[in-house]
């Protein structure tokens, strides 16, 4: 499938980005003829894309694929459903992608960095008052911008772990909590997942009662993912918190599949640091996240510069170690500011994510053969399915093996799953409207009966749009 | 100075990235009559504002200012001459514009991500024939990408750098550098400068001794600037590669202002390790850097992860661990990719820039009283002048002080100054072309005229355009 209206959009934005180049190798006196000619040019090609996205059939010829040097265009976004388990919440909003034209440039967010020279201190463009909100919103003391969730995690760890210390985590960890532990020289200790794939408090206390039995040494911190990354299960993140504050253990809550599409509250929580990714949960450019801390705890993982030169004295005043002084000093951050009033709205229809997810899925599972290996009802928008006893069946036999179903998806505009999959296989239908959620689970229907699947025929839903079931 | 066509360029991309947001909100069998609309209605805007930037005197009334939210848009790059600093060379190039408009999307690099999972490996874009390029191109056995140089700085430290370790670094080091070395645990040693401002091979050898006397240890890690943030003199890299060999110690090549504009080969440095700036020297968004990296040292630095799970015995393969795994996962990344054609042919100019810097500080001179602090000749298109002698006057009579010589310098088109400083600062002519070179020393000399300070009269120029004379 290939879209000449949303070709023809890139076209012209490249065309328009073209002309802004003339403007920006110009004089402050103004183009010259050979500029303004090229600016003339540039404007006829605008309007001649603007013309086929009016109106495209009045063109048949098929145009060569825009290029930028050897790089394909990315329209998956605008041609597709994408339900990819971690790119829907990170899409960016129209804001951001209007924030990145504008402030794309290496250093764009340093033109009025004064004294004290740190990116959250600057007022203009008003980084400031984000970081101020950003702390509101998360209800933590102290919030910062980093690059991505795995630098926040880097951050506390290094700050909090010395070599050979224990820190626990989940059976559900996200690899880049292992790394950011190993980096700091600890060791992970997981908690064991229940019957239900679920981390419970009590798991948590039997743990760190292990780890102090094993290691003679309490362990130094706790990091557990609200959803995980596997099954988006949710975790006991509120009774886990508990029983940190119970051992006097640091608790860090993982918010990197909730933090920018459901509400998250540290001080709820009773979570010393609360960790968001930007590009996976926050509608930003990659990478950057963000990272709530306490007042007990940001002296250490905030704590500023102490090292002085010593033949030149110098000192680096309020440069804090643990982020390497300033963290996302352009586009990045720039994305995330534009999409945070979006951001702040839409984890209120999280409820409604949700029970679109729910709705899904219950369409989904008319497909007999197929399940949800996920808790379920789902309280998340990503799930982990399992497709063995339907489409995998047909796989079995098919020439193009589990490519057929990928390419059944994508003849009907959906992408996104991994491709060749047809047994267990995870996907995400964050952000989609109740439209595509009907169209996504009619195409699913569809694809079952062409191969002769069977198909419970009760359509009923008990979370169709009327229904406003909270999850 | 507001320039009506620039600011309709923007308004017209940013309609377009609203036609773009009805596509992305389509369902696959097509626009509804109400998206329709939609589109048809952003297309006109695009195309009233299409008329301005072709015949801006056409309309009178100034428009309100385009703005993002809360955000005012960025257009110094495209109204002013810009002589910031950092900001030089980390301007977009038109490809890297496009490529962020093509893949801002949070993960939008990870679509066809497949066995082993990395960043470096992924095939679709072309991230790992990237990657191979890069290496080829610092002359580096292995190359990554890290977000800044601090965070390339920041693996080397955590990788060799233990508790109380000595780490030699210049007395012109980046703060950077010092908190990447405080991170780690170790403790920064300085290397004097000699009376020419310039770090020697002698000077770090000798440094090296001192250390060794004073702690009973070697330096673990010697990180030098090849050019340095404050003066950007040249300082020995060279030489001292060649010291840090006769030592054993590995040396840290800093390139953060040469990497992408200046030839930079790792192997015939000496280096180690090489950093360069993908947001001050590559032009790419931030935060993004590169590090080269011998195959003497990756076994340590690029070590893969060693950790496994207690309970589940999970391990993460091939996932590096100072480099937390994944690093640039979306814009950032290919930002740095769309310009590294253009990256690899400009460096081949930089002798040119060169003299067209020497070309302006040489009328910059003219004005009695102004100096430039940094090596004369230049060697770099970063410099630090001195003004005490010359605008510092009047500013100390004026009663916008300081403010008086920012306010001319607008008033010209140019920006980028330290705003109200009159005394020492710092600017960066890179890429500026030579009709913007001339420009711009004619308005220094222009400003000095008006407030009747002393101009030399001799014009003539051994760095002109014609006299191709090398730095």
């Amino acid at each position: 499938m290939s879209n000449l209206r949303v070709q023809r959009t890139f076209d012209a934005l490249f065309s328009l980005e073209d002309v802004r180049e003339v403007f920006r190798q110009s004089l402050p006196t103004g183009l010259t003829p050979e500029q303004e000619q090229h600016v003339k040019e540039s404007l006829a090609k605008v309007k001649e894309y603007l013309a086929e996205i009016e109106a495209p059939d009045i063109k048949t010829a098929c145009p060569p694929k825009t290029r930028i040097g050897n790089l394909d265009i990315r329209t998956r976004e605008e041609e597709y459903i994408n339900i990819h388990p971690i790119q829907a919440a990170g899409r960016l909003t129209p804001e951001a992608r209007k924030a990145i034209i504008a402030y794309g440039d290496g250093y764009s967010t340093c033109d009025y960095c004064r004294k004290p020279f740190r990116l959250d201190k600057i007022t203009k463009p008003g980084i400031d008052d984000f970081h101020g909100e950003l702390a509101k919103w998360l209800n933590a003391d102290q919030a910062r911008v980093t690059p991505g969730a795995r630098r926040a995690f880097q951050a506390v760890a290094s700050a909090l772990v010395e070599k050979g210390d224990s820190v626990i985590v989940s059976a559900f960890a996200h690899y880049t909590e292992f790394l950011a532990v190993e980096q700091a020289g600890g060791v992970v200790k997981e908690v064991p997942k229940n019957e239900k794939n679920v981390i419970t408090a009590d798991a948590t206390a039997r743990k760190i009662e292990d780890v102090k039995k094993e290691t003679g040494k309490l362990p130094v911190l706790i990091m557990i993912d609200h959803f995980d990354y596997m099954l988006a299960n949710e975790h006991d993140v509120y009774g886990i918190a508990k029983v940190a504050k119970q051992y006097g253990i640091p608790f860090l809550y993982n918010g990197a599949y909730t933090v920018g599409i459901a509400p998250v509250d540290a001080k709820k929580i009773g979570a010393d640091f609360v960790v968001g990714s930007g590009h996976k949960s926050m509608a930003s450019v990659a990478p950057s996240g963000v990272l709530g801390v306490s007042n007990e705890y940001a002296p250490k993982v905030l704590r500023t510069t102490a090292m002085v030169g010593d033949v030149t004295k110098r000192k680096f005043g309020i440069k804090e170690v643990e982020n390497l002084g300033c963290t996302l000093m352009g586009g990045t951050l720039l994305s995330m500011m534009a999409s945070f009033p979006t951001i702040k709205e839409r984890v209120k229809d999280w409820d409604e994510e949700v029970q679109k997810s729910n709705y899904f899925l219950e369409q989904f599972q008319r497909v007999k053969g197929s399940a949800v290996l996920s808790e379920w009802p789902r309280k998340h928008t990503l799930s982990k399915v399992d497709t063995t006893g339907s489409y995998d069946v047909i796989a079995k036999t098919h020439k193009r093996r589990g490519f057929y179903f990928s390419e059944e998806l994508t003849d009907r505009g959906i992408i996104g799953e991994f491709a060749g999959a047809t047994r267990t296989w995870k996907l995400n239908t964050y952000g989609l409207s109740w439209e595509k959620i009907k169209y996504l689970s009619e195409a699913f229907l569809d694809i079952a009966r062409k191969y002769d699947l069977p198909v419970d025929s009760n359509a009923a839903s008990s979370y169709a749009p009327g229904e406003k079931k909270k999850a």
